[in-house]
């Protein structure tokens, strides 16, 4: 019934989403400008060096979204192509709509707004949030409610990420509470407020087919290869950025084979299970976000990673049939695995990593020289 | 009839294309080299840096054009195989013959010929030419008339291009007028002298199905995803190639969510067109190709791309059944939607702005300092 | 027999790769730091600027192996779900391993061992020998025998990269006596071991379907484009690297033509077979990797490029059967005709180039001044 609004709305979608083109358009017009060309050469140069920096963990991130994460979500096989669009659009839309509102709020309070590389990133990662949130409802719920979902959410976010972030100075780089740990809460929340009361079946149709799994496997693959730029992008550079991109690498190793160990344990004729692997494999990357630039010995990476992974699949097996059966809340990409539980063992270690090592984290040390 | 080359030619392929390959060594034996290595360190690094500013885009593009561009065209389910192959040989014999020429050219008025990234990236950009005109003539053409195609248009674009931009002095970074619109015509002008006279009705065999459709998007999405890079290799490192990126971006995803208003408002279940999508999203990175690095405010980038989607999905609606009716043209990926139609407006959006600001414009300046 | 191990050890696989990965976090614990921050803001920049050098690349390489490759080999259109799982953990499982050995070998001779992005490369590239390798029993093994390949390999290729580079000095920058030939010798000999005896017919679930084939074929693609990263991800920072950079493409561009007429030329019909792309375009990659850094003139890269797609179809049509017949010998990949073949002309074509011109290569040059 959800899935399915009446007819006459048909004509509602587009005439809201041109509507908020036009708004865009107008607020970008009146509000927006580029940095100022740099008047020297050495300062050129400085830009061009920044660029070359930022730009190709950029575009790694950009394919993550856009190719991976579209691909991971076409396990389904009758919604391959729809998922892979709306996963598209949402992106696009939330990043627009998060960069409106970054931009109303710095406006607000320092008038005109400078759009650069940097901005734009801020945007995207608002974006993600959304991406994350809707795999708890993916192929149950129309592009409209999807857009609705996106609408709600940036906001909510912004307001979040400064609370724990400016407010309260909770250090995550690379997102894990207030991307990860967030938008899987907020899905879920969706998801129980929109299918909450029904107890639905699993219809045949969502059955990954052999090669369904295999294209998602290639998403998964994707989003594996490139998650060192998503965590390090926003690092400082130099050894900051290397010692992030280091750690989520051993992170994400250990949750790979961590997650072999454990797959073939629990089933039952010890074979790998597809969706064991399309998330156990990454819920490394998401718990090391929280810490991957502290001053920490490299083992610690390869012992979250393996915790983390472990977590996924113990949750895939028994929890989330646990949550659907007893507080009917369904989730249908299994976020709760991959984003929930790997978030809040990363957010548990970073918070052993400042006990333990309280003075000597270098992102104290470097905001203090800056 | 044109598409089955009668039997004895089976060997003139391959001999012809040894004879070239042939030639194509003796050329390089006779005449290319690289330049001398830099004798001081200080030049090391410089040439170090320089080669870090391009070849991370130089791989973005090469990415586009070998799996981005060869998947796009996967969209007719039956060629699948064979025009992923197609695709990627056109490149190379394209990119071969472009460096023979831009060599000989050069050799005649400078003598020897240092070979660098920057030539190949050249020679690349010709290439391309080739790879949107064959979009016109797609899974009708045997590879033997695709090369014929190839070695006719690589002289043509050489000249146009110089026409163009040496000889007029017109901006185009990102080649919309020298890449995008001549390469669309002259590829309607090779299906109208192939096909001109025949009013073929579309083969069953030719309907995407959803697998084609999803490989199909997956292309273009990697087109979309690496298009800034495209657009800004060539750009002045600094504020012209981060302002080249920026606008890019921009107008691609306006041009993104423009797709999607125009294509479910023109459909009459209100559902997106897989076609529509696969097009449209691209056409504002075809149609900012030639203002991307000039001094301008950022809606106007997201104007262009809104515009450039909603042309280019009223033309696929529209003007394409209406060129193969009335002209019997005809245009089997509809590049007349993607590079002509936006490619023309990005032409009137460069007049307008360098009318506009006819002393601002950065490139302008910066040739002047150079 | 061999692919089928008895019911008991279902547990024995996990439960050994559990221990190895305990294994590992005790190594880590003990001995593996990651390198001091450095104290002042100009050494920061130092870092910064070599890390935005490598970490393109490494990411690069990254895609190469884990979607590239893992691509490539799901051309038998049953295994591709598992094929592409398996190459996915080898490369995990053998990078710690290599890690490990690696580690304890530097341990044993100067006490800490510091981990940076360079140890994990070469990491990774003891890894690349086990892909390789297992590619001659793909389909045909079990994860558990494959991982006994891998615990045997690593040890023997790190023995034998010791002797060959630093023992014997032989130049090999992109790995093509090291990694290519040695990793293809080591896989037919794993195949005569395993299946020596067996004249095992092709089994018909085994030939590939277009969509099986097109999948690789995009696998092939991947590899293609980003094999100069990994040939010049080693190379000293400047013209070195510019120059394995265009060696690497010329080659590989000679190669993918030169396989286009070799197989019309060799195929009944003067069709193209997919094998022979899939293969021959990577041929001239696997041959320029001794010589890609030295200074020849560029015609060298092609016509190398060109010979060693040559020796790889000619092997794919002749030599393969021939051993399969006369030796009982099965190369399930034909990793004999990728990187044997070729390997071999390349080693050749390094002897020549430093015969040649024994004073003048870069890389002896670079090592004097250092």
């Amino acid at each position: 019934m959800a899935a399915h609004p009446p007819a006459h709305p048909r004509r509602l979608l587009p005439l809201s989403l041109g509507l908020f083109q036009g708004a865009l358009l107008l607020f970008f017009a009146l509000f927006i400008t580029y940095d100022k060309p740099s008047a020297q050469a050495e300062d050129a140069n400085l830009v061009a060096n920044q660029l070359y920096g930022i730009f190709p963990l950029f575009q790694d991130i950009q394919v993550m979204l856009v190719v991976g994460l579209g691909l991971l979500l076409t396990f389904l096989p009758r919604y391959g192509l729809s998922v892979l669009t709306h996963n598209f659009l949402l992106l696009n839309f939330s990043t627009q709509w998060a960069l409106l509102l970054q931009g109303l709020l710095h406006h607000i309070h320092h008038g005109q707004v400078h759009l650069d590389l940097h901005n734009l990133l801020i945007a995207e990662f608002a974006a993600v949030t959304v991406l994350i949130s809707v795999g708890a409802v993916l192929g149950r719920t129309s592009l409209c409610q999807l857009l609705i979902v996106a609408t709600c959410e940036v906001p909510v976010y912004l307001a979040s990420e400064w609370v724990i972030v400016t407010h309260l100075g909770v250090l995550d780089v690379g997102g894990t509470i207030t991307i990860h740990v967030f938008s899987c809460y907020f899905g879920l929340g969706v998801s129980k407020a929109l299918f909450g009361a029904v107890q639905r079946p699993v219809h045949p149709k969502e059955n990954p087919t052999p090669c369904s799994d295999l294209m998602s496997l290639v998403g998964t693959l994707i989003l594996w290869v490139f998650w060192p730029s998503f965590v390090a992008v926003l690092c400082q550079p130099g050894d900051a950025q290397h010692r992030a991109i280091l750690n989520t690498l051993l992170a994400m190793s250990a949750s790979a084979m961590t997650t072999v160990v454990a797959s073939s344990l629990l089933e039952k004729d010890g074979k790998l299970s597809p969706s064991h692997l399309q998330n156990g494999s990454l819920a490394g990357g998401v718990a090391i976000g929280a810490v991957a630039d502290m001053t920490m010995p490299p083992v610690a990476a390869l012992a979250l990673g393996s915790l983390s992974a472990m977590a996924c699949v113990l949750g895939l097996k028994f929890l989330t049939p646990l949550l659907a059966r007893k507080l009917t809340l369904q989730d249908q990409c299994g976020i709760h695995n991959l984003h929930g539980l790997p978030g809040i063992l990363g957010a548990a270690a970073s918070a052993v990593a400042i006990l333990v090592a309280p003075e000597d984290t270098s992102r104290s040390r470097l905001s203090q020289e800056a």
